[in-house]
């Protein structure tokens, strides 16, 4: 009986890609690397450093640690906010919870990818995802699948070049989520869009115009996603909680996946 | 039928404090300071500080803006990790994502914590809280609601003084976790324990006894957490999710609740 009623439950709910999961339970994959001091970084960005304050014993008997931190807000695993290229668009603090918790529609194109690192994610990529899955629904969480985050956090391999500097820029060859792709998305009205490269714009890229469409829509880009290799293409739940900088043009993002089993 | 599906469904899983929320759906409230100039920070620690790298049109066109940031790990709405106090316990990064969200249980204490200060929320409160709302399952996300987070970010009012430096700290004053409250919160096996003051030890302790029962028994600990008064006691949905720094001792705080209505 509860598998009939789990099924019309479904039925009258999933559709629209709702989905109603037992958070308790099931299965949680962390999309997030940790912030170290190997993490990636535009190469003309300011990378992550951690100092000790204190970590021992103290006089008081009781052991005791604590650090400082500091970065650019985009570099490891991070949000782009719209306001990151879109002025007067929403800065990190102002994106809406429902923007960035939502069904998961994992695209993969890591075979496309492996082959051209300059690759981008086209609206026929997209597309044909949609033939075999349905249409991407108002609100979901789409992740475009490189299978770069396997090369992280090796930056020559990773995104093209190890080297720092504005002159690294040229260097730059991952792959993207190209222009007639993120007019798709925009018109599906998603709630944001992941991929596991340094940026949403490919490596190449001069003019940001993925960015740009995106954010004058107020959608958001997460990227540095990690490994997605373990997702469904549908089925999941996508959750992506980034620091609360007020006025911030993106930060640190804690991205999560819940599975129902 | 639907409804009686649901109610099925319901005690089928929901005895054990797990539940079946439409994330698509319902209601979010972010229980989350934004970071700022004005951050509460602990006497002695580093503050917030946000510069700007760059913000307005480029030369490519297009609108552009992104800044650095630096900050001490514990300030704002923020993680202590259970190394924080606690020698080779779970550093930011290692805290299971499981012990991050999970059904929530919002203990109201504002009425004795508007009375004194120094209040400590006791094994007595919550013994009282579990008569009314059933015993604290294992997995729940408890927070202690003491009616300060309407003080927040005046450091004078919230945590009894506005100075800084290592002098300020015998003038601390704000209600904190009883070490027989956190006792019982070990027994119970909870994830993790929040509270809207700087700190889960009351501000004049001076052994951090209420952390190190805590810490050492792995279980984390969320602090300056904002506003709970829209939380009902039980019922809602706590997703908290911190900057994944390896090996912190804590960090930024992204924490939501979600409600099914």
């Amino acid at each position: 009986m509860y598998k009939s009623a789990i099924a019309a439950l479904c039925l009258s709910t999933c559709v629209t890609g709702a989905m109603a999961q037992d958070l308790s339970s099931g299965k949680w994959i962390d999309l997030t690397h940790s912030f170290n001091a190997d993490s990636v970084y535009w190469p003309t960005a300011d990378m992550f450093t951690q100092t000790e304050v204190f970590a021992g014993h103290t006089d008081g008997g009781y052991y005791y640690s604590a650090y400082n931190f500091a970065a650019a807000e985009h570099g490891g695993t991070h949000l782009d906010a719209p306001v990151h290229f879109a002025e007067g668009a929403m800065s990190a603090e102002e994106i809406p919870i429902s923007q960035l918790v939502g069904p998961g529609f994992v695209i993969d194109v890591s075979a496309q990818a492996g082959e051209d690192p300059d690759y981008l994610v086209s609206a026929k990529d997209i597309e044909a995802f949609e033939a075999e899955h349905g249409e991407i629904p108002e609100g979901a969480i789409v992740l475009l699948n490189t299978g770069r985050a396997s090369l992280y956090p090796d930056r020559e391999s990773y995104m093209g070049t190890a080297a720092r500097g504005a002159e690294a820029v040229a260097d730059l060859h991952f792959p993207g989520l190209g222009l007639d792709g993120a007019k798709l998305l925009v018109e599906r009205g998603i709630g944001a869009v992941g991929l596991d490269t340094p940026s949403i714009d490919y490596g190449q890229s001069a003019d940001f115009s993925t960015h740009v469409e995106l954010m004058t829509n107020n959608i958001s880009a997460f990227e540095n996603v990690a490994d997605m290799s373990e997702l469904p293409p549908t089925g999941s739940m996508i959750i992506a909680l980034p620091m609360k900088i007020e006025g911030g043009s993106g930060g640190p993002l804690r991205i999560v996946a819940h599975l129902p089993q």
